[in-house]
């Protein structure tokens, strides 16, 4: 990896995430040289938030499994508050504290993330498990990143610090998933590497005992090991991670954003590595 | 004014302020080809989401007068989650619906504002009128605006939207008042115009008697004239009128942000309209 490649590290908003430990190490590395590209979650901070106003968070489960959250105007604008005011500029703060020129963005802003609104989305909606069609729900997925935006501002030594929501292509705001934004940034600014962290050690073998990391996995084997191992939110970390690898990301590393030194240990190769075939 | 004039906008965050007139407005403009930057605060939904998150709103009189909200870390923060994302990020969304590639910026983002951060306080707390000497005050002023990232930004078409808080010289969030912000901002850029608009029509003689606005200050008699009949926050509005002129630029109008088309009407020079000695 020479000096002007480029890293995307996705940080996640699960609990027990530690943000400092985080800004620390990106500073670090920083200082020696290495150009990063942050992308953040803010989930758990968000359900909080949400709770705290009175506007509890709700989810849905998709009839394939998958959960999200269900994200109606007020959803939205309380996940901005998080997302782009709360963690956004708490990491910027940090970073900027240590040296390093951050600039946080949201995907609405200068239209840095853009795609489709789901216009209505099919989900299973409370206990008894029958599914309905939901229309408010605003949310959808980045297909364009506004990469001239984004290399003029790490061509002159800023840090970008990117998080949700996106920029929808009738100009609403849409929430979206964070691990696939983050790999569509990776994709389009062609870097090198993506790590995802969160506040797992990786892809375990047995959910959620955290002896049982797989430590590797070759990009060709990503669907049937995910199939047979993923839990919940990992499904997701691995679609993100099979659409940067098929994009041309050279390595995506699957790491633990709860420790200290997250950045080092990943990079050095802790967690779930995945190697992509042209390597 | 020519074509390439800069017009600087600081739309306040007191209640009543229509921003989906203000945005709709700089849209039209910004169709006829005007440059604007724009600034804004967030006083009034920052009072009701800090009394819904449990952390109701404080504020100090300084002992010549001025009332300000006193900043402590978690008011900070709840400042960040409302200035920085529900309104920075529910402007950017409008005028982006409306075609207009906004970007919304904190003062950290990139060091964009920096300046020292007061260190102490004395204050008047509470009903007893006795001042005391508040160390956990994050506020402070804008001495520095990164002109080379605005530059860049407005020279590639897009319209930067700022807000506070702003970056210490140590590296700290401070608080910063936002007309002051928006006056150094339209300094550093040599901006024509600045535009205050708020929730009163300007300056008034006898306030809050909206009929007994003042339509014209000359820049010298500004001071006098302030003195006499400036009510609160105005006085604040007043002295940032005063750095902008000082600073070069050519006219400052304080005008009303609770109309239909209040840009076009402040532009036409409705409010009270402040010329610079040079002009």
């Amino acid at each position: 990896m020479n000096g002007n490649s480029l890293v995307v590290v996705k940080v996640g908003g699960g609990e027990g995430i530690d943000l400092e430990a985080v800004c620390a190490d990106v500073a670090a590395w920083v200082t020696k040289g290495r150009r990063f590209l942050l992308v953040h979650g803010g989930s758990h901070a968000t359900n909080e938030a949400a709770t705290a106003l009175g506007h509890p968070p709700r989810f849905i489960t998709s009839p394939s499994g998958f959960t999200s959250r269900l994200t109606d105007r007020r959803t939205l604008e309380i996940m901005e508050m998080v997302y782009c005011g709360q963690i956004n500029k708490g990491i910027v703060e940090r970073l900027q504290g240590a040296g390093v020129n951050a600039i946080g963005l949201c995907g609405l802003d200068g239209g840095l993330w853009r795609g489709p609104r789901k216009q209505t989305v099919r989900a299973l909606v409370g206990e008894n498990g029958r599914s309905r069609l939901i229309r408010d729900n605003l949310t959808g997925k980045v297909e364009a990143v506004n990469i001239s935006l984004l290399h003029s501002l790490l061509d002159n030594g800023y840090l970008p610090v990117l998080t949700a929501p996106a920029l929808s292509y009738r100009g609403e705001a849409i929430n979206v998933d964070g691990d696939r934004a983050a790999a569509a940034t990776a994709v389009a600014l062609a870097a090198t590497h993506l790590l995802i962290l969160s506040n797992v050690p990786g892809l375990l073998r047995h959910f959620p005992d955290e002896t049982s990391l797989i430590p590797a996995v070759a990009a060709h084997e990503l669907e049937t090991v995910g199939q047979r191992y993923a839990q919940g939110r990992m499904h997701i970390k691995l679609l993100a991670a099979r659409e940067a690898l098929a994009g041309g990301v050279g390595q995506v590393t699957l790491g633990d954003a709860r420790s200290r030194q997250p950045l080092t240990r990943t990079l050095a190769g802790q967690g779930t590595v995945i190697q992509g075939e042209r390597v």
